[in-house]
Protein backbone atom coordinates (compact mmCIF):
# COMPACT_ATOMS: atom_id res chain seq x y z
CA UNK A 1 0.00 0.00 0.00
CA UNK A 2 1.86 3.28 -0.90
CA UNK A 3 -0.61 5.47 0.89
CA UNK A 4 -0.97 5.84 4.56
CA UNK A 5 -2.19 3.61 7.10
CA UNK A 6 -4.22 6.02 9.82
CA UNK A 7 -3.74 4.42 12.92
CA UNK A 8 -5.95 6.20 15.63
CA UNK A 9 -5.29 5.60 19.04
CA UNK A 10 -1.60 5.09 18.68
CA UNK A 11 -0.62 5.73 22.18
CA UNK A 12 -2.67 2.72 23.62
CA UNK A 13 -1.30 -0.95 23.97
CA UNK A 14 -2.79 -1.97 20.69
CA UNK A 15 -0.91 0.77 18.78
CA UNK A 16 2.09 0.08 20.34
CA UNK A 17 2.24 -4.27 19.57
CA UNK A 18 1.18 -3.34 15.69
CA UNK A 19 4.14 -0.73 15.86
CA UNK A 20 6.56 -2.94 17.47
CA UNK A 21 5.71 -5.51 15.23
CA UNK A 22 4.87 -4.11 11.62
CA UNK A 23 5.81 -0.39 11.95
CA UNK A 24 8.70 -0.46 9.03
CA UNK A 25 5.89 -2.45 6.79
CA UNK A 26 3.62 0.85 6.23
CA UNK A 27 3.73 3.98 6.02
CA UNK A 28 2.04 5.17 8.93
CA UNK A 29 0.38 8.52 10.17
CA UNK A 30 -0.55 8.11 13.92
CA UNK A 31 -3.38 9.61 15.36
CA UNK A 32 -2.66 10.72 19.05
CA UNK A 33 -4.95 11.78 21.87
CA UNK A 34 -2.29 13.69 23.57
CA UNK A 35 1.08 14.66 22.21
CA UNK A 36 3.15 11.26 22.35
CA UNK A 37 5.99 11.42 25.30
CA UNK A 38 8.26 9.88 23.15
CA UNK A 39 9.11 11.09 19.19
CA UNK A 40 7.23 7.99 17.33
CA UNK A 41 9.48 8.03 14.56
CA UNK A 42 6.25 8.58 12.12
CA UNK A 43 4.54 11.00 10.53
CA UNK A 44 2.18 11.54 13.36
CA UNK A 45 -1.20 14.21 13.93
CA UNK A 46 -2.75 14.87 17.65
CA UNK A 47 -6.52 15.13 17.99
CA UNK A 48 -9.83 14.22 18.62
CA UNK A 49 -11.70 11.60 17.18
CA UNK A 50 -14.64 13.77 19.04
CA UNK A 51 -13.70 16.91 16.54
CA UNK A 52 -14.66 16.93 12.55
CA UNK A 53 -11.12 19.15 12.28
CA UNK A 54 -9.29 16.92 13.33
CA UNK A 55 -10.23 13.95 11.83
CA UNK A 56 -10.32 15.16 8.49
CA UNK A 57 -6.90 16.40 9.03
CA UNK A 58 -5.65 13.18 10.20
CA UNK A 59 -7.69 11.26 7.31
CA UNK A 60 -6.48 13.91 4.64
CA UNK A 61 -4.38 11.25 1.83
CA UNK A 62 -4.93 8.08 3.34
CA UNK A 63 -5.14 4.54 1.98
CA UNK A 64 -6.76 2.36 5.07
CA UNK A 65 -7.58 3.11 8.74
CA UNK A 66 -6.95 0.82 11.73
CA UNK A 67 -9.40 2.75 14.18
CA UNK A 68 -8.20 1.86 17.78
CA UNK A 69 -8.98 5.37 19.42
CA UNK A 70 -11.71 5.52 22.29
CA UNK A 71 -12.57 5.54 25.69
CA UNK A 72 -10.94 1.73 26.65
CA UNK A 73 -11.89 1.16 29.80
CA UNK A 74 -14.36 -1.33 30.52
CA UNK A 75 -15.94 0.47 33.31
CA UNK A 76 -16.05 3.94 31.34
CA UNK A 77 -19.05 6.06 32.04
CA UNK A 78 -22.03 5.92 29.19
CA UNK A 79 -21.24 9.92 28.16
CA UNK A 80 -17.90 8.97 27.07
CA UNK A 81 -18.40 6.19 25.18
CA UNK A 82 -21.43 7.57 23.38
CA UNK A 83 -19.26 10.10 22.66
CA UNK A 84 -15.58 9.18 22.07
CA UNK A 85 -16.68 5.29 20.70
CA UNK A 86 -19.64 5.33 19.27
CA UNK A 87 -20.38 8.98 17.65
CA UNK A 88 -15.86 8.72 17.54
CA UNK A 89 -16.20 5.89 14.86
CA UNK A 90 -19.10 7.13 13.19
CA UNK A 91 -17.20 10.51 12.27
CA UNK A 92 -14.14 8.34 11.41
CA UNK A 93 -16.18 6.32 9.12
CA UNK A 94 -18.05 9.46 7.77
CA UNK A 95 -14.46 10.93 7.02
CA UNK A 96 -12.92 7.96 5.23
CA UNK A 97 -15.28 7.75 3.42
CA UNK A 98 -15.29 11.41 2.03
CA UNK A 99 -11.51 10.18 0.99
CA UNK A 100 -12.28 7.78 -0.63
CA UNK A 101 -10.55 5.08 1.98
CA UNK A 102 -10.94 1.34 0.59
CA UNK A 103 -10.66 -0.41 4.10
CA UNK A 104 -11.76 0.10 8.04
CA UNK A 105 -10.59 -1.75 10.45
CA UNK A 106 -12.01 -1.75 13.97
CA UNK A 107 -11.43 -2.34 17.63
CA UNK A 108 -13.67 -4.40 18.28
CA UNK A 109 -13.33 -6.04 21.68
CA UNK A 110 -14.49 -9.64 23.85
CA UNK A 111 -16.54 -7.00 26.40
CA UNK A 112 -19.10 -6.67 23.53
CA UNK A 113 -19.65 -10.35 24.11
CA UNK A 114 -19.14 -10.96 27.55
CA UNK A 115 -22.16 -11.58 29.05
CA UNK A 116 -22.32 -15.06 27.67
CA UNK A 117 -19.52 -15.95 29.54
CA UNK A 118 -22.08 -15.92 32.84
CA UNK A 119 -23.53 -19.52 32.51
CA UNK A 120 -20.24 -21.28 31.63
CA UNK A 121 -18.14 -19.81 33.67
CA UNK A 122 -15.42 -20.60 34.98
CA UNK A 123 -15.17 -23.73 32.70
CA UNK A 124 -15.40 -21.96 29.65
CA UNK A 125 -12.18 -20.80 30.33
CA UNK A 126 -10.61 -23.88 30.77
CA UNK A 127 -9.12 -26.27 27.52
CA UNK A 128 -11.61 -28.97 28.34
CA UNK A 129 -14.60 -26.50 27.53
CA UNK A 130 -15.69 -26.90 23.82
CA UNK A 131 -17.66 -24.16 23.77
CA UNK A 132 -16.98 -21.41 21.75
CA UNK A 133 -18.58 -18.29 20.42
CA UNK A 134 -17.57 -17.59 16.36
CA UNK A 135 -18.34 -13.96 15.34
CA UNK A 136 -21.92 -14.88 14.19
CA UNK A 137 -23.52 -14.16 17.79
CA UNK A 138 -25.73 -11.51 18.53
CA UNK A 139 -23.93 -9.26 20.70
CA UNK A 140 -24.25 -9.48 24.52
CA UNK A 141 -22.34 -6.67 26.14
CA UNK A 142 -20.83 -7.32 29.41
CA UNK A 143 -20.95 -3.27 30.35
CA UNK A 144 -22.06 0.08 28.35
CA UNK A 145 -18.19 0.35 26.79
CA UNK A 146 -18.81 -3.61 25.51
CA UNK A 147 -22.12 -1.92 24.12
CA UNK A 148 -20.28 0.69 22.35
CA UNK A 149 -17.93 -1.62 20.70
CA UNK A 150 -20.75 -3.73 19.38
CA UNK A 151 -22.27 -0.45 17.82
CA UNK A 152 -19.14 0.37 16.51
CA UNK A 153 -19.37 -3.44 14.23
CA UNK A 154 -22.95 -2.05 13.37
CA UNK A 155 -22.18 1.16 12.21
CA UNK A 156 -19.40 -0.94 10.25
CA UNK A 157 -21.60 -3.16 8.75
CA UNK A 158 -23.77 -0.16 7.48
CA UNK A 159 -21.03 1.32 5.77
CA UNK A 160 -19.86 -1.62 4.31
CA UNK A 161 -23.13 -2.69 3.05
CA UNK A 162 -23.80 1.17 1.70
CA UNK A 163 -20.23 2.32 0.74
CA UNK A 164 -17.43 0.55 -1.26
CA UNK A 165 -15.64 0.05 1.63
CA UNK A 166 -14.32 -3.22 3.03
CA UNK A 167 -14.85 -3.83 7.04
CA UNK A 168 -12.70 -5.78 9.49
CA UNK A 169 -13.83 -5.93 13.03
CA UNK A 170 -11.69 -7.47 15.66
CA UNK A 171 -12.92 -7.89 18.60
CA UNK A 172 -9.01 -7.89 20.51
CA UNK A 173 -8.96 -10.33 23.76
CA UNK A 174 -6.63 -9.55 26.65
CA UNK A 175 -3.29 -7.85 25.07
CA UNK A 176 -0.27 -8.13 27.37
CA UNK A 177 3.14 -7.69 26.42
CA UNK A 178 5.81 -11.13 27.22
CA UNK A 179 3.22 -13.11 28.65
CA UNK A 180 -0.58 -13.38 29.10
CA UNK A 181 -1.70 -12.62 32.20
CA UNK A 182 -1.01 -14.23 35.90
CA UNK A 183 -3.98 -15.90 38.04
CA UNK A 184 -6.51 -14.76 35.47
CA UNK A 185 -8.30 -17.83 33.66
CA UNK A 186 -9.85 -15.52 31.41
CA UNK A 187 -7.23 -13.34 30.50
CA UNK A 188 -5.67 -16.42 29.52
CA UNK A 189 -8.53 -17.87 27.73
CA UNK A 190 -8.46 -14.90 25.54
CA UNK A 191 -4.29 -13.80 25.68
CA UNK A 192 -3.38 -11.76 22.69
CA UNK A 193 0.32 -11.63 22.25
CA UNK A 194 1.86 -8.34 21.21
CA UNK A 195 3.30 -10.61 17.76
CA UNK A 196 0.13 -11.78 16.83
CA UNK A 197 -1.42 -8.70 17.74
CA UNK A 198 0.03 -7.10 14.94
CA UNK A 199 0.21 -10.07 12.67
CA UNK A 200 -3.92 -10.50 12.85
CA UNK A 201 -3.50 -6.39 11.79
CA UNK A 202 -1.62 -6.82 9.32
CA UNK A 203 -3.54 -9.68 7.67
CA UNK A 204 -6.42 -7.49 8.19
CA UNK A 205 -5.17 -4.89 5.82
CA UNK A 206 -3.61 -7.23 3.00
CA UNK A 207 -6.41 -9.94 2.79
CA UNK A 208 -9.51 -9.80 0.81
CA UNK A 209 -12.78 -9.94 2.32
CA UNK A 210 -16.22 -7.92 2.53
CA UNK A 211 -17.30 -6.95 5.69
CA UNK A 212 -15.80 -9.76 9.27
CA UNK A 213 -15.91 -10.14 12.30
CA UNK A 214 -12.98 -12.32 13.64
CA UNK A 215 -11.78 -12.89 17.11
CA UNK A 216 -8.15 -11.70 17.87
CA UNK A 217 -6.60 -13.90 20.90
CA UNK A 218 -3.88 -16.22 20.39
CA UNK A 219 -3.74 -19.99 19.77
CA UNK A 220 -4.60 -20.42 23.58
CA UNK A 221 -5.32 -24.05 24.40
CA UNK A 222 -8.19 -22.19 26.85
CA UNK A 223 -9.80 -20.40 24.03
CA UNK A 224 -13.60 -19.78 24.04
CA UNK A 225 -13.26 -17.76 21.29
CA UNK A 226 -12.86 -19.75 17.54
CA UNK A 227 -10.27 -18.29 15.55
CA UNK A 228 -11.09 -20.22 12.28
CA UNK A 229 -12.97 -17.38 10.98
CA UNK A 230 -9.66 -15.11 11.48
CA UNK A 231 -7.56 -18.26 9.90
CA UNK A 232 -9.69 -18.91 7.01
CA UNK A 233 -10.63 -15.41 5.77
CA UNK A 234 -7.51 -13.28 6.77
CA UNK A 235 -4.67 -16.16 6.57
CA UNK A 236 -4.67 -15.52 10.39
CA UNK A 237 -1.03 -18.31 11.69
CA UNK A 238 -0.89 -16.94 15.60
CA UNK A 239 2.16 -18.14 16.83
CA UNK A 240 1.70 -18.01 20.95
CA UNK A 241 -0.55 -19.94 23.19
CA UNK A 242 -0.99 -18.86 27.28
CA UNK A 243 -0.57 -22.50 27.63
CA UNK A 244 2.96 -22.31 26.64
CA UNK A 245 3.58 -20.07 29.92
CA UNK A 246 2.15 -22.60 32.23
CA UNK A 247 4.43 -24.58 32.92
CA UNK A 248 6.15 -21.71 34.76
CA UNK A 249 3.43 -23.00 37.95
CA UNK A 250 2.45 -19.40 38.16
CA UNK A 251 -0.63 -20.21 37.31
CA UNK A 252 -3.17 -20.89 40.50
CA UNK A 253 -6.33 -22.43 39.75
CA UNK A 254 -9.36 -21.69 41.89
CA UNK A 255 -11.60 -23.97 44.10
CA UNK A 256 -13.12 -26.39 41.69
CA UNK B 1 -50.59 -4.46 36.22
CA UNK B 2 -51.94 -1.60 38.24
CA UNK B 3 -48.98 0.16 37.98
CA UNK B 4 -48.63 3.06 35.23
CA UNK B 5 -47.59 1.41 31.54
CA UNK B 6 -45.61 4.31 30.46
CA UNK B 7 -45.69 4.68 26.53
CA UNK B 8 -42.97 7.42 25.17
CA UNK B 9 -43.90 8.99 21.50
CA UNK B 10 -47.87 8.76 22.80
CA UNK B 11 -47.65 10.83 19.54
CA UNK B 12 -46.86 8.74 17.20
CA UNK B 13 -49.15 6.26 14.66
CA UNK B 14 -47.66 3.52 17.07
CA UNK B 15 -48.65 4.66 19.63
CA UNK B 16 -52.09 5.97 18.27
CA UNK B 17 -52.55 2.23 17.13
CA UNK B 18 -51.87 0.81 20.71
CA UNK B 19 -54.23 3.27 22.41
CA UNK B 20 -57.02 3.01 19.92
CA UNK B 21 -56.64 -1.29 20.27
CA UNK B 22 -55.81 -1.25 23.82
CA UNK B 23 -56.40 1.97 25.47
CA UNK B 24 -58.87 0.76 28.29
CA UNK B 25 -57.40 -1.96 29.15
CA UNK B 26 -53.93 -0.71 31.37
CA UNK B 27 -53.60 2.17 33.07
CA UNK B 28 -51.42 4.48 30.76
CA UNK B 29 -48.70 7.47 31.87
CA UNK B 30 -48.34 8.98 27.93
CA UNK B 31 -45.09 10.83 27.06
CA UNK B 32 -45.61 13.52 24.40
CA UNK B 33 -42.83 15.27 22.61
CA UNK B 34 -44.82 18.04 22.58
CA UNK B 35 -48.54 19.29 23.80
CA UNK B 36 -51.28 17.07 22.16
CA UNK B 37 -53.58 18.90 20.39
CA UNK B 38 -56.19 17.04 21.81
CA UNK B 39 -56.81 15.67 25.63
CA UNK B 40 -55.62 12.34 25.49
CA UNK B 41 -58.23 10.65 28.04
CA UNK B 42 -55.31 9.11 29.58
CA UNK B 43 -52.70 10.97 32.11
CA UNK B 44 -49.80 12.19 30.40
CA UNK B 45 -46.24 14.49 30.41
CA UNK B 46 -44.94 16.62 28.28
CA UNK B 47 -40.69 16.16 27.87
CA UNK B 48 -37.67 15.27 26.09
CA UNK B 49 -35.96 11.85 26.74
CA UNK B 50 -33.12 13.40 25.83
CA UNK B 51 -33.33 15.22 29.48
CA UNK B 52 -33.02 13.71 32.57
CA UNK B 53 -35.54 15.18 34.19
CA UNK B 54 -38.14 14.88 32.07
CA UNK B 55 -37.57 11.19 31.97
CA UNK B 56 -37.22 10.55 35.62
CA UNK B 57 -40.85 12.44 36.07
CA UNK B 58 -42.24 10.22 33.31
CA UNK B 59 -40.73 6.85 35.21
CA UNK B 60 -42.35 7.92 38.95
CA UNK B 61 -44.33 5.06 39.99
CA UNK B 62 -44.76 2.88 36.76
CA UNK B 63 -44.41 -0.71 35.85
CA UNK B 64 -43.84 -1.51 32.84
CA UNK B 65 -42.54 0.68 29.86
CA UNK B 66 -43.43 0.63 26.02
CA UNK B 67 -41.02 3.11 24.17
CA UNK B 68 -41.69 4.47 20.85
CA UNK B 69 -39.92 7.70 21.31
CA UNK B 70 -37.08 8.87 19.05
CA UNK B 71 -36.70 10.41 15.87
CA UNK B 72 -38.71 8.30 13.19
CA UNK B 73 -37.48 8.97 9.87
CA UNK B 74 -35.25 6.80 8.28
CA UNK B 75 -33.64 9.48 6.76
CA UNK B 76 -32.72 11.25 10.19
CA UNK B 77 -29.14 12.52 10.29
CA UNK B 78 -26.43 10.89 12.84
CA UNK B 79 -27.02 13.74 15.30
CA UNK B 80 -30.46 13.24 15.89
CA UNK B 81 -30.71 9.89 16.04
CA UNK B 82 -27.04 9.90 18.55
CA UNK B 83 -29.06 12.21 20.82
CA UNK B 84 -32.90 11.14 20.46
CA UNK B 85 -33.03 7.55 19.49
CA UNK B 86 -29.38 6.22 21.20
CA UNK B 87 -28.90 8.23 24.04
CA UNK B 88 -32.42 8.38 24.61
CA UNK B 89 -32.87 4.15 24.88
CA UNK B 90 -30.06 4.23 27.37
CA UNK B 91 -31.51 7.30 29.62
CA UNK B 92 -35.16 5.83 29.46
CA UNK B 93 -33.21 2.46 30.37
CA UNK B 94 -31.50 3.83 33.33
CA UNK B 95 -34.41 5.63 34.59
CA UNK B 96 -36.58 2.15 34.63
CA UNK B 97 -33.94 0.56 36.55
CA UNK B 98 -34.01 3.23 39.06
CA UNK B 99 -37.41 3.03 39.25
CA UNK B 100 -37.84 -1.23 39.56
CA UNK B 101 -39.55 -1.39 36.27
CA UNK B 102 -39.80 -5.17 35.19
CA UNK B 103 -40.56 -4.76 31.89
CA UNK B 104 -38.95 -2.66 28.86
CA UNK B 105 -40.58 -2.62 25.41
CA UNK B 106 -38.86 -1.56 22.68
CA UNK B 107 -39.51 -0.06 19.12
CA UNK B 108 -36.98 -1.77 17.44
CA UNK B 109 -37.50 -1.19 13.81
CA UNK B 110 -36.86 -3.51 9.75
CA UNK B 111 -34.46 -0.77 8.97
CA UNK B 112 -32.13 -2.11 11.62
CA UNK B 113 -32.26 -5.09 9.23
CA UNK B 114 -33.13 -3.32 5.88
CA UNK B 115 -30.01 -4.41 3.68
CA UNK B 116 -30.65 -7.89 3.85
CA UNK B 117 -32.99 -7.06 1.27
CA UNK B 118 -30.49 -5.67 -1.26
CA UNK B 119 -29.46 -9.23 -2.88
CA UNK B 120 -33.19 -10.80 -3.25
CA UNK B 121 -35.30 -7.78 -4.05
CA UNK B 122 -37.72 -7.45 -5.17
CA UNK B 123 -38.34 -11.41 -4.84
CA UNK B 124 -38.33 -11.91 -1.31
CA UNK B 125 -41.52 -8.94 -1.06
CA UNK B 126 -43.68 -11.89 -2.80
CA UNK B 127 -45.46 -14.30 -1.96
CA UNK B 128 -43.35 -17.16 -3.52
CA UNK B 129 -40.05 -16.59 -2.20
CA UNK B 130 -39.29 -18.50 0.81
CA UNK B 131 -36.52 -16.73 2.67
CA UNK B 132 -37.00 -15.38 5.53
CA UNK B 133 -35.31 -13.09 8.63
CA UNK B 134 -36.34 -14.76 12.27
CA UNK B 135 -34.65 -12.20 14.51
CA UNK B 136 -31.12 -14.41 15.18
CA UNK B 137 -29.42 -12.51 12.80
CA UNK B 138 -26.83 -10.16 12.89
CA UNK B 139 -28.19 -6.71 12.18
CA UNK B 140 -27.83 -5.12 9.17
CA UNK B 141 -29.03 -1.28 8.98
CA UNK B 142 -30.37 -0.11 6.11
CA UNK B 143 -29.73 3.71 7.19
CA UNK B 144 -28.58 5.49 10.14
CA UNK B 145 -31.78 5.23 11.99
CA UNK B 146 -31.97 1.22 11.49
CA UNK B 147 -27.99 1.56 12.92
CA UNK B 148 -29.67 3.86 16.43
CA UNK B 149 -32.56 1.49 16.60
CA UNK B 150 -29.56 -1.69 16.51
CA UNK B 151 -28.14 0.09 19.45
CA UNK B 152 -31.30 0.09 21.34
CA UNK B 153 -31.23 -3.64 20.96
CA UNK B 154 -28.18 -3.81 22.44
CA UNK B 155 -28.63 -1.49 25.20
CA UNK B 156 -31.91 -3.74 25.94
CA UNK B 157 -29.58 -6.91 25.74
CA UNK B 158 -27.17 -5.68 28.25
CA UNK B 159 -29.42 -4.35 30.84
CA UNK B 160 -31.25 -7.12 30.64
CA UNK B 161 -27.82 -9.72 31.44
CA UNK B 162 -26.49 -7.27 34.10
CA UNK B 163 -30.48 -6.41 35.44
CA UNK B 164 -33.26 -8.15 36.87
CA UNK B 165 -35.55 -6.74 33.86
CA UNK B 166 -37.46 -8.59 30.81
CA UNK B 167 -37.18 -6.68 27.48
CA UNK B 168 -38.90 -7.34 23.87
CA UNK B 169 -37.76 -5.60 20.82
CA UNK B 170 -40.47 -5.29 18.51
CA UNK B 171 -38.74 -4.65 14.68
CA UNK B 172 -42.25 -3.09 13.30
CA UNK B 173 -42.53 -2.99 9.80
CA UNK B 174 -44.85 -0.98 8.05
CA UNK B 175 -47.67 0.27 10.07
CA UNK B 176 -50.51 2.17 8.40
CA UNK B 177 -53.73 2.68 9.12
CA UNK B 178 -56.85 0.74 7.87
CA UNK B 179 -55.44 -0.41 4.58
CA UNK B 180 -51.77 -2.09 3.48
CA UNK B 181 -49.56 0.71 0.97
CA UNK B 182 -50.49 0.99 -2.32
CA UNK B 183 -48.14 0.11 -4.74
CA UNK B 184 -45.55 -0.87 -2.16
CA UNK B 185 -44.23 -4.23 -2.53
CA UNK B 186 -42.03 -3.92 0.59
CA UNK B 187 -44.63 -2.19 2.71
CA UNK B 188 -47.02 -5.04 2.08
CA UNK B 189 -44.76 -7.50 2.42
CA UNK B 190 -44.00 -6.00 6.19
CA UNK B 191 -47.54 -4.68 6.53
CA UNK B 192 -48.61 -4.32 10.41
CA UNK B 193 -52.67 -3.35 10.60
CA UNK B 194 -53.31 -0.69 13.74
CA UNK B 195 -55.05 -4.13 15.53
CA UNK B 196 -52.46 -6.18 14.68
CA UNK B 197 -50.11 -3.26 16.22
CA UNK B 198 -52.03 -2.77 19.22
CA UNK B 199 -52.41 -7.03 19.96
CA UNK B 200 -48.63 -7.51 19.52
CA UNK B 201 -48.04 -4.87 22.25
CA UNK B 202 -50.67 -6.34 24.56
CA UNK B 203 -48.82 -9.60 24.43
CA UNK B 204 -45.69 -8.02 25.04
CA UNK B 205 -46.97 -6.64 28.34
CA UNK B 206 -48.60 -9.91 28.62
CA UNK B 207 -46.64 -12.78 28.03
CA UNK B 208 -43.31 -14.35 30.15
CA UNK B 209 -39.99 -14.20 28.45
CA UNK B 210 -36.59 -12.56 29.15
CA UNK B 211 -35.05 -10.90 26.11
CA UNK B 212 -36.94 -11.09 22.82
CA UNK B 213 -36.09 -9.94 19.37
CA UNK B 214 -39.40 -10.40 17.25
CA UNK B 215 -40.70 -9.22 14.04
CA UNK B 216 -44.22 -7.01 14.40
CA UNK B 217 -45.77 -7.37 11.20
CA UNK B 218 -49.19 -8.82 10.20
CA UNK B 219 -49.63 -12.35 8.77
CA UNK B 220 -48.90 -10.85 5.12
CA UNK B 221 -48.88 -13.57 2.30
CA UNK B 222 -45.52 -11.72 1.06
CA UNK B 223 -43.84 -11.66 4.34
CA UNK B 224 -40.42 -12.25 4.86
CA UNK B 225 -39.87 -11.59 8.32
CA UNK B 226 -40.99 -14.60 10.53
CA UNK B 227 -43.59 -14.00 12.86
CA UNK B 228 -43.40 -17.70 14.56
CA UNK B 229 -41.43 -16.56 17.51
CA UNK B 230 -43.89 -14.10 18.21
CA UNK B 231 -46.65 -16.47 18.29
CA UNK B 232 -44.31 -19.33 19.96
CA UNK B 233 -43.36 -17.08 22.77
CA UNK B 234 -45.90 -14.14 23.22
CA UNK B 235 -48.98 -15.63 21.81
CA UNK B 236 -49.17 -13.39 18.88
CA UNK B 237 -52.50 -13.94 16.83
CA UNK B 238 -52.48 -11.49 14.38
CA UNK B 239 -55.87 -10.86 12.25
CA UNK B 240 -54.61 -8.90 8.99
CA UNK B 241 -52.53 -10.08 5.86
CA UNK B 242 -52.02 -7.51 3.13
CA UNK B 243 -52.97 -10.11 0.59
CA UNK B 244 -56.54 -9.55 1.70
CA UNK B 245 -56.50 -6.28 0.17
CA UNK B 246 -55.65 -7.62 -3.16
CA UNK B 247 -58.67 -8.59 -4.46
CA UNK B 248 -59.48 -4.14 -4.64
CA UNK B 249 -56.80 -4.21 -7.57
CA UNK B 250 -54.82 -1.71 -6.42
CA UNK B 251 -51.80 -3.44 -6.52
CA UNK B 252 -49.97 -3.39 -9.30
CA UNK B 253 -47.14 -5.38 -9.91
CA UNK B 254 -43.94 -3.67 -11.42
CA UNK B 255 -42.07 -5.48 -14.42
CA UNK B 256 -41.31 -8.79 -13.46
Amino acid sequence: MDEPVLLTGAGGAVGEAILNGIGTEYYWRLMFHSPPVENPNHEYVVGDVANDEDVAEAMDGVGAVIHLAGDPRPEAPWSSVLTNNIDGTQRMYEAALDEGVDRFIYASSNHAVGAYEDERKPDLYRPHDEYQLDGTELPRPSNLYGVSKAAGEVLGRYYHDTHDIDVCNIRIGNLTKGHPPIDYERGQAMWLSYRDCAHIHECALEADYDFEIVYGISDNDRKYYSIERAKEVLGYEPQDNSAHFEGEKRVVEPDA
